[in-house]
């Protein structure tokens, strides 16, 4: 093993480059949270009342600072900057995410769906209330019965013409509207979602806004409400279920960008396609999605700065010949445990980055329409980065606890409300697996199908009818074997197996080899499947696991490629030389987490695959010296470590 | 694909298999759980300090009806019987884990460190107390800055001749006793581990009992006593750190099975060497590590119940012209997502209740030190099954929980508690990690060293001296690679890479093979870095990961023997070709986990390789009818379910 002299870091300045554009946000949010860090204790203290009424306080002063505005139009008292919205939200993942998720709800969900889905008379009447926190809404769309599949939702808006009214309704406990956060307790109004029927004729579901409680607090007339309860984490939050009996609201609740009905009911929309129209409305909403991605990805920064920070006092056992023991962070194994996570973590932030700006850009121009096949890439990136995202702050989270011991399993140490609270991340906001689906999706239709379905069975029948060949035509596997293998240097094809294994270059050949190579072969066993007239559900459910992997693979190539570009615009520095041993260790251990599957497929040999494990090991001894650097270079404010465990006791 | 007929269960039978020689008192713990159901309730809704009371109010009762005390003798109350103690605890699992918990730390912890470290006067003095619950207390062993390297507790008891006592002392914060159970609010007692200091010079750590609290539940002077406050779980155990100065106890508090201090402070032991002695006394205390283990596992089993049940009746998406939605738990994914880790589930169970079965031999018999060879064995699988128990059960729980969407965020279905109150099951009792290195410590001395010593570097220094010879004494690598290839049907060597895949002789050949593959590798490495002069520290952070995946090997291994010597015992109908397909699933999932590593060693061709998966797939699809059964087996009482979601709405 040679010995490598560890990279200088100017820790200011890599917060700057995490930072990036909004630093200024960034650094306001930070300042802001910690005027109320003793909410981390409210929440291990209070009970749930008191906790939701004070996340509801912490949130109302927020709102005063406009930092929770930023996404809303400067003539409603916003920002009117969608970019500077999503820092600042991101952010709150280093603090109590009771309030991040309350923001997310109130100015996020039911804000965005107002400005989204609405029009001037929907904005005139609600947003300069909604920003500051004078209306409190609820987003009313998941259904006990129906999650990932909101196009089958079963509350209806029926429109009485003689009234001019819309009369929702909630037929059956299947179609009760549930999980809806400030339901509860706080919400007045709710944008409801709900098959709109006129005429005995369903036009889908569109989103109305309803008034759900009197100035009182008590529900409105038809209106129940019930308390979803304790739940695993976010107990700020009043999730609620709502059924509603015949409420009728007026014609003009409809929100009514995509489609109107007039007084008469007739029915209009720009977008003629049932299908396509909803999935438009839904596009304009994945802000949220994202918000979530960067949280969690926020979050798993605290997680690991409180295991690293630990683990560079805590000693255990001693070296032969001496009174001290040694320090944990010392430990191969330990090592092992945290620094791909740190890396895949840097990995993570900048692919959340690249993201948010894409989403800033399509946002910020006028014409929202212009590139669909651009929108629903962006759409596709969305949904990918969030699985991949939250997933990840799941698995650092929990790393990171157990990686602290006993001390990790204290609540003022941080990982009880961590893990607790982030938990439902990985499968709100869209669940991980239907989203990497819709990635597949994507994918293997080019974006050319007629709407972003979530439906997976959509696919099959999609892919049935053009996409190999489209696929193919993409990619042409053989070909693109051919040219990756001259392309790589240090390839399996000479006898050095460490050749070229710190390469960028190498690591994207194989992850984009692998993609490649997944998407085709599933698009080829889907058509198969339906050639020999096979049912399309069995079908699906033989290949589901190949689709998933085959977005993972997509979705971890784009992570890669954005840190490799954001390497390249770095100066030559000592930060600069730290990003590369960061990004060599998440390229490497994630090829080493694939290697099963690159061996089967002939991509890697069995000596270089015991290769890339060797110097997965030896990185994670290279990082060794930075790592304190490397957490302290995500700033996240000490009073949200709390952690007791990281300022050492006797 | 065949299509396969089902096996046809009778799940009272197969139940009976699970329970085993403990049948009655598995029922009767079943039986008094239903008692107190609402306790599910309270731990969700009542205060920190009520909840405790409950959980207190609720052991109390257990004790009454004798199922707690199954474990000591019977002239002190007790029912004489280590198996069914261990059967009993263990079934608590599928109830509210503060419940169990408090249980251990009360019987298990506490009062197992009187009976197994305490003389005739000390049972005399507390056990038939301890039993009924009338005198409660704790296991003072963990410090905050000691947990793993127990012999480097901090804490002191100095031997006063004149006073004929000991005077116990915290030297510094980080020798405060911490997460002691019972400490915060009700432990009378406590057995205080310490350094025994006599004239200056130290006897290693002993076990005192100490007074903590007066009769008014005031600290005993000297004693300070704090709460360790909110926990990510196990919330209605009152855990507490605990400070000494200067506490005066008499002389016979020391527990004195394995030495002794006479009045003039002489001191004496049957076991000469200090570290042995030490670890002799921890070895009669594994049966909490086995009861954590056997808890953890049939904590899987309820969330896996209510993963399936949830699984077969929500729907989600359409079939293409139908209007039915399908079935969660027809989907492939969901299959891959599930029936491995309910296949996983058997096979620990079956491996724990080997386990258990081997403790209650080595605990009943009268010369405990009959033969030290088989009762470090049995350490070394107490370790390793509580290692992969409880990952198992944090897998499991985790997974449970996200295939059940949002609905599996609410606490009322059941996740909160489960994931919250195991997940210390992975760092208490021992660290798994640290567990596994134990593991392979045994195996790489093959029980031949001093003592059972936790400590990594001593294993480096052993096997430096002695150990390679013996590992490859034990092992020939090559002559095994050898006769184990010539042994297996359909090994890579014949065309069809699906023959022999479903031959557990195959399995077991495979995971023999890598178990010995991986030990004889890791000892070569360590007694070569040695033999060049480096630094063990260095050289044993180097081995880590393969000292501890070694290890893993090895236990998987002895996992899949039990389950197929279990087999190999039942009777030939529906529920042993169940089994079979269980055990099946449960050997080439964890073949297909490890296959990366397979095919670097040569053992698995990438065709094979593929082959494994497709099987895996296969098999899931077999188990689909059977999947109902197969959680109904387990008998977890409904009321342990409580789960909302698997009782359909609307």
């Amino acid at each position: 093993m040679t010995s490598h002299v560890a990279p200088s870091i100017d820790v200011p300045a890599l917060t700057g480059l995490l930072d990036g554009r909004y630093t200024e946000i960034r650094q306001m949010v930070r300042k802001n949270m910690v005027e109320y860090a003793d909410i981390l204790v409210d929440a291990e203290q209070m009970t749930r009342p008191e906790f939701r009424q004070r996340v509801l306080d912490v949130m109302i002063e927020m709102a005063a600072t406009g930092q929770t505005g930023m996404g809303f139009p400067e003539e409603y008292g916003g920002g009117g900057d969608v970019g500077a919205s999503m820092a600042a939200f991101e952010t709150l993942g280093y603090g109590d995410l009771s309030v991040l998720t309350k923001v997310g709800v109130q100015f996020g969900l039911f804000g965005g769906a107002i400005l989204q889905l609405g029009t001037k008379p929907h904005h005139d009447a609600y947003l300069a209330d909604l920003v500051t926190g004078r209306l409190l809404g609820c987003f009313a769309m998941t259904e006990t019965g129906h999650g990932s599949n909101v196009q089958a939702l079963g509350t209806t808006a029926t429109y009485d013409p003689d009234a001019g009214e819309f009369v929702i309704s909630t037929p059956d406990d299947a179609s009760r509207k549930d999980y809806i956060g400030n339901a509860a307790d706080h919400g007045r109004m709710a944008v409801v979602f709900a098959q709109l029927l006129i005429g005995g004729e369903s036009q889908g579901v569109h989103a109305f806004v309803t008034p759900i409680r009197a100035e009182d607090g008590s529900p409105m007339p038809g209106v129940r409400i019930e308390d979803c309860g304790a739940k695993i984490g976010l107990n700020g939050v009043d999730n609620g279920r709502i059924w509603f009996d015949g409420v009728r609201v007026p014609r003009t609740t409809l929100l009514n960008r995509y489609a109107d009905v007039d007084e008469k009911g007739e029915y209009s929309s720009p977008i003629e396609n049932k299908d396509r129209r909803f999935f438009t409305m839904l596009g304009t909403l994945i802000q949220g999605r994202v918000c979530v991605g960067g949280a969690a990805i926020n979050a798993s920064k605290v997680a690991i700065t409180i295991a690293v920070k630990y683990a560079l006092h805590r000693r255990q056992f001693g070296a032969p010949g001496s009174d001290e023991e040694s320090l944990l962070l010392d430990y191969g194994m330990h090592q092992r445990r945290l620094f791909p996570l740190l890396a895949r973590t840097y990995a993570m932030h900048f692919a959340q980055e690249r993201l948010a700006a894409g989403l800033h850009d399509a946002f910020s121009t006028v014409d929202v329409d212009a590139s669909e096949h651009e929108r629903r890439a962006l759409e596709s990136r969305a949904a990918g980065t969030k699985a991949l995202g939250t997933w990840h702050a799941s698995t650092t989270i929990q790393a990171c606890r157990e990686a602290c011991g006993g001390a990790g399993y204290m609540s003022v140490n941080r990982f009880d409300a961590l893990r607790a609270d982030t938990d439902v991340f990985t499968t709100f906001e869209g669940d991980n697996t239907i989203l990497l689906q819709l990635v597949a999706k994507g994918l293997l239709t080019d974006y050319r199908d007629e709407f972003s379905d979530l439906d997976p069975l959509g696919m099959v029948r999609f892919v049935a009818s053009t996409a190999v060949e489209t696929v193919f035509e993409k990619t042409n596997v053989r070909q693109m074997v051919e040219r990756l293998r001259d392309a790589v240097p240090g390839s399996d094809n000479d006898g050095d197996p460490d050749a070229g294994l710190l390469d960028p270059e190498y690591h994207l050949s194989m992850l984009r080899w692998r993609e490649q190579h997944m998407l085709t072969g599933v698009a080829r066993r889907l058509k198969n499947g339906l050639d020999r007239g096979r049912d399309p559900v069995e079908v699906f459910s033989e290949c589901q696991d190949h689709v998933i992997a085959s977005a993972w693979a997509h979705v971890e190539r784009l992570v890669l490629e954005t840190f490799v570009d954001k390497i390249e615009g770095m100066d030559d520095d000592g930060n600069r030389e730290a990003m590369n041993l960061v990004c060599d260790l998440f390229a490497l251990s994630a090829i080493e987490q694939g290697r099963a599957w690159f061996m089967e497929h002939g991509r890697l040999s069995t000596q270089r695959s015991k290769a890339v494990t060797a110097m997965v090991n030896e990185l994670c001894t290279r990082v060794r010296p930075i790592a304190d650097d490397l957490v302290d270079a995500f700033d996240v404010p000490p009073e949200m470590l709390r952690a007791e465990i990281i300022a050492p006791t006797g």
